[in-house]
């Protein structure tokens, strides 16, 4: 068994991207600039986007975190968006979920300029994607696929099962997987909660991705000896022996699977680092302007 | 076995369609109107576009039929497409598939405004639909769902093999399977050219949607008793009885497999007039202006 060492495969491509940037600088252009806005003081965003101006600066970004209240209007947010959209010193930017209630999500996702959009959350890169056209890939089925790359895992003709059907992981990671090429050409299966043989069906999986937020979801009868593991749950479950109060807890019964797998990723320490450096990789791209 | 009479079905929704647009009209509305760009002289694509033409007289759209020589340029035509996305007494446009080789399909589609697009093929609309959001879907994906509609066929839980990973039907219609509600909540497994257990993964599915080109791909040992076949295929075969030369074939070997099925469909008589009714819907849609 072989962990996947995201945390290691993150500062590798960080370092990639910064001697990147300092190329643009040496020639002139100017340092991509990610822009992220964050409403409100929910612990897991503010981490979030604590990690991300971190890793701006370990990628030489420039970085702006703009910040609203919890009860800002979700009129001004949009006029935010606007300013941004427009803003040519800004290359591209973030609004981090979940917003509060009174605000639609999906609206202030469409009104980011897909140019723009580094989180690839917009309708359109969605689209793109699907279609195999260049695009903002969504952040975590990209890490997924550069962790799969970086360690040379097989992917053509394997029996890929993805457990969740979310629009941020399921879904396209899904269809990333089954797309032509390297990685891709893989026979992929999405379970969810309706899907009734789940057992059987992880069973004969050559590589599972698991993103449910079910803690521990996947047991060892469910995996066949040599399988590839993802976990892409992290779900904060309480731990008082810990000082924050809890524990990130995957979706997979790591202690009693990774005896069994060829590969599996741990959590934390695997998919997370990837998806922040897969916004790295988009911001970027936003900066050198290649997709429009 | 059933026979999932594709043409009644068809015929049916041109016919509440026509309801529609009639109270539409007694509104003081407006009637939809289509308009079809067709290039060259393509044997398929005239044929395609005439029963599209026919369509919308049954359906009581007005139609306009725009027609270019295989020599157009891309430029005259990314100019008709313009002409036609401001054009407000247009509701919605498609442009024929396939185009001469010197004119960028991508481009083509990309040019046309996402309002209008009732094929369903920008990327705006592919990702809205990969998202579940109000879209214009795609003809042939909405027309295979439909059927499932209208004969009851039980989705959720339902492992559902489709073959064939493409943009206009694999992809959108394996999405349309995984979406939450009904017909929908299968578990969705897509097979392609570099699938290895191929007979195996059909030979567990409740339901299978045939997409390859392939004539008489699905033979009777890779179908479940009791399974519910879609076949999308749609080649033509040589046939010298026939007065055009030629008759169209499926993806599933009919004779042998029909017999094991619970539901089957023909071709043609299937999933062909379900296409045609999808963009009528569409059409439909863009003329109530609900897309936007």
């Amino acid at each position: 068994m072989e962990l996947i060492d995201g945390k290691k495969i993150a500062d590798d491509i960080k370092k990639e991207i910064a001697i990147e940037v300092e190329k643009m600088v040496a020639e002139g252009k100017k340092r991509p600039h990610l822009a992220a806005v964050l409403v409100g003081h929910d612990g897991g965003s503010e981490t979030y986007v604590a990690h991300k101006v971190k890793a701006c600066e370990q990628c030489g970004f420039t970085s702006t975190l703009i910040r609203f209240e919890d009860d800002v209007t979700e009129e001004k947010l949009l006029e935010t968006i606007d300013e941004l959209n427009k803003n040519t010193d800004i290359d591209g930017f973030i609004v981090q979920l979940p917003l509060p209630k009174h605000i639609s999500e999906q609206k202030i996702i469409e009104a980011i300029d897909y140019r723009k959009d580094v989180d690839g959350f917009h309708p359109i890169n969605v689209g793109r994607m699907s279609i195999g056209l260049p695009c903002f890939l969504s952040a975590t089925p990209a890490g997924i696929i550069e962790l799969l790359r970086r360690y040379n895992i097989p992917t053509k003709g394997a029996n890929c099962v993805v457990l969740g059907r979310s629009n941020i992981v399921g879904k396209p990671v899904a269809t990333l997987m089954m797309q032509k090429g390297y990685p891709g050409d893989a026979t992929v299966t999405v379970c969810h909660s309706a899907t009734k043989n789940l057992k059987e069906i992880c069973a004969q999986a050559d590589i599972i991705i698991a993103a449910l937020g079910s803690p521990g979801f996947v047991t060892e009868d469910m995996v066949k000896p040599g399988a590839v593991i993802i976990d892409v749950g992290t779900t904060r479950v309480p731990d008082v022996t810990r000082k924050s109060g809890f524990r990130l807890s995957g979706d997979v019964d790591f202690e009693n699977v990774a005896p069994k797998c060829s590969y599996i990723t741990p959590v934390p320490g695997g998919v997370g680092p990837m998806t922040i450096v897969s916004l790295m990789k988009n911001t970027l791209l936003a900066g050198q302007h290649v997709i429009y």
